[in-house]
């Protein structure tokens, strides 16, 4: 049975997101989201909050499970018993960062790949920090978000302000 | 069962393609190398001689076969029953092409993805066209191919002087 | 009143190409597509034929007009009474030479500047070489083209086997 | 009437601002300068002394407006009735990140379009944030900026010392 | 007699940046290797103690010479009589920087160039943020670093806990 | 003594290449400028006529000396008992493409570094073959080139209509 983890911080998790889900989903007989508890940046969403909302755009998607995870992907990944990695490919600077990312995991865990899939060219543009940057000026999400979590992004702004 | 097909010239192959197949074999039930008949290109190899170093090097791979084809790489994906197209990554301007090539072939054949692995650090530098080069110039490849690619490509090279 | 060129080969134009067109229309008061007579490379179709499909296609815009050319774009810029020239971005390494070709102009001829717009992203994958591979092998390029073009690029195609 | 808005932080403006401020005026009716008040950095100069240095360097402009604001760009190019923003590229990086904003900002706006023009080569290495970091260890910044700015920054270089 | 200086923040070195030292003593008469004090950045080691980590792993090197340094790098290079600055290239993201870094430099100091080397394959993925975050969570450190730089490393990850 | 080889194709010689070269010469006690004997393409220029416009560009700098060549750049090197091989970095898609000749090179000799320099701003965009694209269309090419390699650019150009 093949596994892969797919981690991130999805603060929220965005339609470009959800795409590169559905597709590992697809391939893999098994896909486990791991939403990165990082001590050192602030989040929007607390842990739960981002585990919540990933449980819930993926509720269709049987051999998806969502996790929260601290540490190390290639710990994350084996305490799963995944072969792989999987990330979303947007961009240059996104690949530069990637695979260093994935040279790096693969002298500490040779066992572990990373797969990258290419984001859809819909979503290619999409990230959660634009996403959030455009609701904190007030401008429509609607666009780039499931409407559960697009509800839940206008509704932490409104909080804040 | 997971199927993936990994398309390319492979005139020869060298060390970088195979770390590449052993790879995926690892996390794929099935893979499928195709070795691609370029009707535009005069390949060093004849296609039969390239399949016979491919089933050659890869014969430690009980999940791996070779096979020759023409036309579209999803048109071969979908005749191998193979959900995923996979593709070795080594810089910024292979990844530009290739990230142009799975979007086109993802309008094409939605059912069909694109999976990326990023060449070990070792081969990162390899290109099939760079080890004719220096065989040309009488350099040691020794240290890109397998020994029996190696000598296979020596020899070409004294026929064609 | 200003006005803009925008040069290419054209060899057909594609959905990316008229979205550019229709976008610099928006924003200048006359735009220019000049169609290059490269006198090295043997396109699919003729100049003729390159020049009426344009001018089919960008019939609903009433300030646009299509010509074609041999030369220099800035000689061909500075007949059309034009101060800018219009390129269209898709990716990285298009970035690396229309820069390169930018800066030369601008050496050659200081009043005349280049205007980029980004394709838009349904058509940032698109070129015309990759839709004339794809009509090569027989699969379906209606996605990317207009449909008179399409057909046009069909009928070549049955001609050429 | 062509309208085009040109946002920045201009923390303060360099020589390479000014050359895309002069380029723009040349092809558009009316160039409205965006100072952008960022709730989140700290900048050097205050919103009103970066309006008042872009005014003093643009007074030979007739055609050219300098104005703060507040929110997101394409409301700002909406309020100025611009069909256009302005962006200046200058490398790789630049344009990555630039092409994301565009696209996100073509899918809420698509009645606005992004231009992009190249920094002059003379200027392509310049950035407001390199020009500080020279002054804050007293290098030589006169090559970088117009005479009334580079006296400005000096000033307040002493000032935080 | 050539000079050079190698300026960097080395906290703490790698074996990536060990490279880069060996192979610019091997080309030049000596090597000034300079440890810049941002004042801006917490590091991880303190400037005395990341000069003396240098100066052990270098010891085997009698042409190369580890200082502390505040300020500008051309000023570093003037005072040791250096003609060229040298700077190891990873990566394009690396490279841009890189690249802004050397025109500014020259502009200031046109006396002074900017040498690239780019680092050996092994350690191209490398680091020295990296190792701190891998080292953080516990991970194996001793690929990357000298063993004593190693154990330094682990040392203050303890005590920081 | 530090000896470096240039090579390259100089076809013909621009005043970017008169930068590495004189740059280099700086740095390094002698500096050996190799023409590359390219059995594959056309040439515009000689080998001979090559070498004659390099030397006498470069007559002004006594430790520099201009020499056709065969083969392997690695062979090159170690005939003319040099350390280092120079190359000039103009942009990204050079520095893909550079980066895996210094890794090839590296592999086959370790005992051999190459040194890249970047391009003068002034000279970034400059190639050989956009000076001679321009030169076939009549363009004005005296900014790109020295008077006397202008000269015979465009003798050749006459010749050839």
């Amino acid at each position: 049975m093949t596994c892969a983890v797919y981690p991130g911080s999805f603060d929220p998790v965005t339609l470009g997101h959800l795409d590169i889900i559905e597709r590992t989903a697809q391939i893999m007989d098994r896909v486990v989201v791991g939403v990165l508890i990082n001590r050192k940046k602030t989040p929007l969403f607390s842990v739960e909050e981002r585990v919540n909302m990933l449980k819930s755009v993926t509720a269709h998607l049987p051999n998806v499970e969502v996790k929260a995870f601290d540490g190390l992907t290639i710990d994350f990944a084996r305490e799963n018993g995944a072969k792989a990695i999987v990330r979303g490919l947007r961009a240059i600077t996104d690949f530069e960062y990637e695979l260093q990312l994935a040279q790096t995991n693969r002298v500490m865990a040779p066992e572990i790949d990373t797969l990258f899939l290419t984001t859809g060219l819909k979503y290619s543009y999409l990230s959660s920090s634009m996403v959030k940057e455009i609701a904190a000026y007030g401008g429509d999400i609607s666009a780039f978000l499931a409407p559960e979590v697009a509800r839940r992004v206008e509704e932490k702004m409104k909080l804040s302000q």
